[in-house]
């Protein structure tokens, strides 16, 4: 099993992608419309935001996705098609059709997806305009494009695929993804679109999506508090001509084991893409009574705007951790909490049974310093552990929130 | 009933007060211990953070409170005196000997306060040393001192006194408070202090201290995420010599609503003052189905950071508002809300029925560039209401947490 970390979701067999300009975006010079298709239909599942404001794509996805079969994805960014009322879902589906007949595929095998500013019109003509050369770019090398086209406030784009063997086939799974307000993500729009060659049954591909979406994307700073166009999209075109994966076999988790490990890094490449953000920081909180708390305490962390701001300013502040901690709602101990910060550098500890010990601040410091920071919390109450990405709070968060309207 | 602008803890007859610089603080022209003393001891009520982690002072209080009655409040600010161990519980401890000592009353009638960075053992000795000087120094004229001297990155002191009637009598309330850390107030601590000269019973006085909390300090920011030091004291000492209260007669609710009254007002004097903050937040949800929903809901939305990072930047990006009322766990209608935005200047519709409607930018624009905004939310779902207050989200947030460490 390895990355491929220049692919992305044309490296399965049969899979091609485009990105253009349609308008959507003032700058002329940013791609806004991208398209990805399969040359077969394939088994296809969707997770979508929990946000009780949903954006009108998420509807028309969802329909089309009722026979869990898709064949293509078209995605704008530069408009969110979100609080626009039965014109927006019109839109949404207007999308879908235009694209359906270009490329002559059923209508409900096109999902839809948008993201952007929330309540203006989507101007469908852009859109319907751009669509013949849209479709005529589909390539095999549309991969970047694609990425490029579905980016809003994110600096980098987000690609990779991963190759696995199931008996003697090769198997790849690519995707392309975003990321953008990270500060609880709860408008930044995450979108994650993966492609595999794979051959599977469309309900062990769903729940596959599923419980690889719940260790990876819902571990990027809070989760609940998703958008209102959030989704992660699959689609499965057995073009890899392994024996179909129809139970909980070995297969099934040798592919899942790989769609973890693409989604993980995807997560962390959306995390280190936060908005203004200068570092990616991990929390791992281990010994643990259970799992459930261990995620609740790790996000609480992650999700500190105090901690945020000390690990921006290279502060080795814990006490904002600890409370961080209490607050989070679990029943926690703090006379046996111990903490740690680590990076590339050294590991240092700074807290002990919840109480200050002497640690050299300026090693702290040099640690913090670095662009990965992990955060390690033994809570010394048990076996499990769990663990969530997030960024700092930089002044340009605040730029970019404070001033970025489309 | 009228608001004494001017006045603070020692408006109520028999309350002195007074401030000192210790040392605990770096700089020499800063306070950082307070002194509040009452003639006669008086009968006292408190409300704590709900943090699993305590700072060592709140034991202490909750300790000295069990009999209902204080005579004396002494507050050091630089130090929270958390995560200190049994050190920081036996320094607590001392403060209030000390204190007690140097008054000649008993030490558990003296309540004890701490508010500053968590985990750096207290420096006793500094406080030990200026207990004499604080104490000789009490005075009817001490409660801005005081108020000085429980600030941290507070830019303004908070003071105020409220006079009505009861009978024939005049009952006056007195406070002084601090805010700061203000997005979530997770560490940022909030500390109130009240003194009042009613003769009221000990059960009453802590039920209409923790009903008048719920509906203004708890409405700042969120709640629930409260610092590990945050508390608000009252001392009533009884010398306007009014009829006891000890029923929940037409007394009580005019005391309840004098004191709701100073309390909201110190608790919008805390919101526009949060760290960094250019502007107060008011978020009203009305025609709610229950109050509660409403409560969470207006918390949802003032506690958004990309919600207040578009205040900051005068932009009326309301669908932030519409995704923080669609994540906040309440089952809403998005189809029903209206949302407005309102100030001294004027008042201007954004949003009907969940989705976008036409209105002047530019308006909007000056309408959020006045320094008090408030959000108006119409849920047209049932009769209830709930405001919460929050502030903007700046550069100079990020600043302070990234940079202050004392």
């Amino acid at each position: 099993m390895y990355l491929l970390e220049n692919k992305g979701v044309t490296a399965p067999k049969g899979f091609y992608a485009s990105g253009i300009h349609c308008g959507l975006k003032k700058n002329n010079s940013k791609l806004d419309l991208a398209l990805i298709y399969s040359e077969v239909a394939g088994n296809a599942a969707g997770v979508y935001t929990k946000n009780k404001v949903k954006g009108a794509p998420i509807y028309i996805t969802k329909e089309h996705l009722i026979n869990k079969k898709a064949q293509a994805i078209i995605v704008n960014s530069g408009n969110a098609n979100t609080c626009t009322g039965d014109d927006g879902l019109l839109k949404a589906k207007e999308m879908a059709e235009f694209q359906a007949k270009a490329l002559n595929i059923k209508t409900d095998d096109v999902l839809v997806a948008s993201t952007g500013v929330i309540g203006v019109p989507l101007n469908i003509d852009k859109i319907k305009n751009a669509i013949p050369l849209l479709s005529k770019k589909l390539s095999t090398e549309g991969s970047e494009e694609a990425a490029y086209a579905i980016m809003t406030t994110d600096k980098i784009k987000k690609q990779l695929a991963i190759e696995f063997t199931i008996g003697d086939k090769t198997v790849t799974i690519g995707a392309i993804a975003k990321g953008s307000g990270m500060i609880e993500p709860n408008m930044g729009t995450m979108l994650s679109f993966l492609t595999t060659d794979l051959n599977i049954s469309s309900e062990l591909l769903e729940e596959a999506l599923r419980e690889s979406t719940k260790i990876s994307y819902n571990r990027v700073s809070v989760d609940g508090d998703t958008s209102t166009n959030d989704m992660v999209l699959i689609i499965a075109n057995g073009l890899a001509n392994n024996e179909k994966i129809v139970s909980k076999n070995n297969d099934y988790y040798n592919f899942l084991n790989a769609l973890n490990k693409i989604n993980v890094s995807l997560a962390k490449m959306i995390a280190r893409d936060g908005e203004g953000a200068t570092k990616l920081i991990e929390c791992i909180v281990y010994n643990a009574p259970n799992k459930e708390d261990a995620e609740v305490l790790s996000k609480s962390v992650i999700n500190s705007p105090l901690v945020k701001t000390a690990i921006f300013g290279n502060d080795a502040n814990w006490g904002r951790i600890l409370c961080a901690l209490g607050y989070s709602g679990i029943n926690i101990n703090p006379n046996t909490i111990d903490l740690y910060f680590k990076s590339e550098l050294a590991e240092i500890k700074v807290c002990e049974n919840g109480k200050a010990i002497f640690f050299d601040e300026l090693t702290a410091k040099k640690i913090l310093s670095k662009e990965e920071v992990k955060i390690l919390i033994d809570m010394k109450s048990g076996t499990e552990a769990a663990v969530a990405w997030g960024c700092d709070l930089s002044y340009d968060y605040v730029k970019i929130n404070g001033e970025y309207r489309s």
